[in-house]
């Protein structure tokens, strides 16, 4: 990452002052941890060792299970818990599919704005990025279809299609990565693109979202014929995802159906992302967004050209931090000033004096910007 | 890994009639089960929300100081919080060093017999292999000067004085796995070698031999020239090591100091040691062995060559598993036939049981060998 910009954001998280929209951070206030205490205490009572010592590296079968059956509820027909692999978070999920799809200088596709980290990943591979709907043919393709990050929209039925098409025509393998997939403020997600195409998909889940980010657990559903390389990239990596939290989630899910905890988040969330954007139409009038559709973020177009790490440092001057816009584009290089807004960390009247000092730090950025 | 190995492996596991001389397990009944539930307790009851939240990818600053603390402690002078890492294991730990050090077609040194995981690091990152004294200059070396697996010896004298040779005329950059340091059966580790060479040496530490492998927390220690390298591979690999197991490893460390733990955990693996020692003595008297010093196995060497799998096949048929040698050899190919059999995870009676069918085993499978 951009050293400038990281250590700002250091800065940003060291400081409870600064009012936090960086991130992309659930909200600690919806951290189940008396469950997850009560599964702790209930796991580690427990006579069987497998939380604690070695185990193999796809994970354990019950969590397998859990999500298995979770992918056949929305229309997977064909998959079992052989078929999923728990990993260090989604992070590592996307790291293992790509490493296992792409060698140097191989081509993947991406949305234009997409998550850094998988931008990260595949630039790391020293694979080209590519975007667009003309965009050549490649070798894998990375969306987040079910809800995408920074924008945090659902995406169309014509979208669907045409990341099925790019996969069957070109023979492209789609990484579909759902982080956000079960915090649509609609409902619950409809049918994984995985249904549609089995041999074709790798899709990425991860419990950082809805429960917590500090257990590291996510999962990666492959096509069978990869499922022995992805298996041995996951055991060079780090033998097995921690045994620990994984117990402590089968525990935690078998006592607790998340149904209910995920209406709750969902409602919580959309209650947020309302105030944010009120806050941002009364403040920014000059900055675009499309509401989001979940997810914990707003993605933001301003009306001209910039420097989005300057204006990030002029906003920590101010006491409030965001993600600059050019972590999340795929060539690194906006054409126009953009940032990503998170409402999911800060309660609503810190969002509300968080884009008023955002709206101060830009009009005194701009003002600058002008003079110069 | 060899598939006709692993799906072995996986039988034994799987049958608990079989005994496991396999694998490198350490034994469940040193889990600190009812500790780590109290401090599981006291770290999801506390307001604080590192334990379940997002955190930087050197993890937790307190765990960083412990693990610098005690090196300080063992004559390492220029190191702090700061030069330490948290991964997910050691096995991540020196992924991440390969990863940073060489590139495919880089040349590393390694030890004659070695660890599995790492030969496997090294092999998939497309490194030549090569071992012995007079081995052309290599990017870098992996070792166990402190306790070596499969051997379970401490490395001499002239041997880390060869190891710091190297590095220093060749401009090797060691990479010093310290997984069993804490269970050399004469006491706590002297100075690692990390002491001599700050900046020529990466170190390597994990908790999963003296607490709980499921915890899934090592560290690594590099020189500060490579940290920003480091930090960004770990970023990218999995963004962080899971914040419930390190905080809880925190508090469990701050309440119990190891020092009494380690003290009965090395008794107690060097009892089992011996029971083991004398078993094969008395029923494999062709096969040789140094008496290990610590760890959780001893390397054993048959009187000819064969085919370990085979071997291991038969050892199944028979009820008890190994590991077969090929998995530690750096090319592969043992010069004579050769397994790891460990001692940590079974009880006395099941090691001499295990023991007794391994030489059943061995004496059918000879016969056959010779028959064809």
């Amino acid at each position: 990452m951009d050293r400038r910009i990281e250590s700002l954001q250091r800065r940003c998280a060291a400081d409870h002052r600064v009012i936090s929209l960086g991130g992309g951070l659930p909200a600690p206030v919806l951290f189940p941890r008396r469950a997850l205490a009560a599964a702790a205490a209930r796991v580690l009572r427990r006579a069987d060792d497998a939380a604690l010592q070695y185990g193999w590296p796809e994970g354990g079968a019950e969590l397998r299970g859990y999500i298995a059956a979770g992918l056949r509820a929305r229309g997977v027909s064909d998959v079992s818990a052989e078929d999923v692999v728990i990993t260090s978070g989604a992070q590592q999920a996307v790291a293992i599919a790509v490493e296992v799809l792409a060698t140097p200088g191989a081509r993947a596709w991406v949305e234009p704005e997409s998550y850094p980290g998988a931008l990260d990943i595949l630039r790391a591979r020293g694979v080209a990025l590519v975007a667009g709907p003309d965009a050549p043919r490649a070798r894998l393709a990375y969306a987040m279809p079910a809800l995408s990050n920074p924008r945090g929209r659902v995406a169309g039925a014509s979208a669907r299609a045409a990341l099925l098409t790019r996969a069957r025509r070109d023979e492209t393998y789609l990484v579909e990565d759902e982080a956000y997939a079960d915090l649509c403020f609609a409902g619950p997600p409809g049918a994984p693109l995985l249904a549609c195409a089995r041999e074709r998909v790798l899709l990425v889940g991860t419990f950082s979202k809805v429960l917590c980010p500090g257990l590291r657990v996510g999962w990666l559903v492959a096509p069978r014929a990869l499922r022995e390389e992805i298996l041995e990239a996951k055991r060079i990596r780090d033998l097995q995802a921690n045994g620990l939290a994984q117990w402590v989630l089968q525990d935690f899910l078998a006592h607790r159906p998340l149904a209910r905890r995920l209406a709750h988040a969902r409602r919580f969330y959309a209650a947020r992302a309302a105030v944010l954007c009120d806050a941002l139409r009364r403040e920014l009038p000059e900055w675009r967004f499309d509401p989001p559709e979940g997810g914990f973020s707003v993605w933001l177009e301003g009306p001209e050209p910039g420097d989005d790490a300057a204006l990030l440092e002029a906003a920590v001057a101010h006491g409030v931090g965001f993600d600059p816009g050019r972590l999340f584009v795929f060539d690194g290089a906006p054409r126009t000033l953009s940032m990503r807004v998170s409402y999911s960390l800060e309660p609503a009247e810190r969002l509300e004096a968080g884009v008023s000092r955002l709206a101060r730090a830009w009009r005194v950025f701009r003002r600058s910007a002008r003079a110069a």
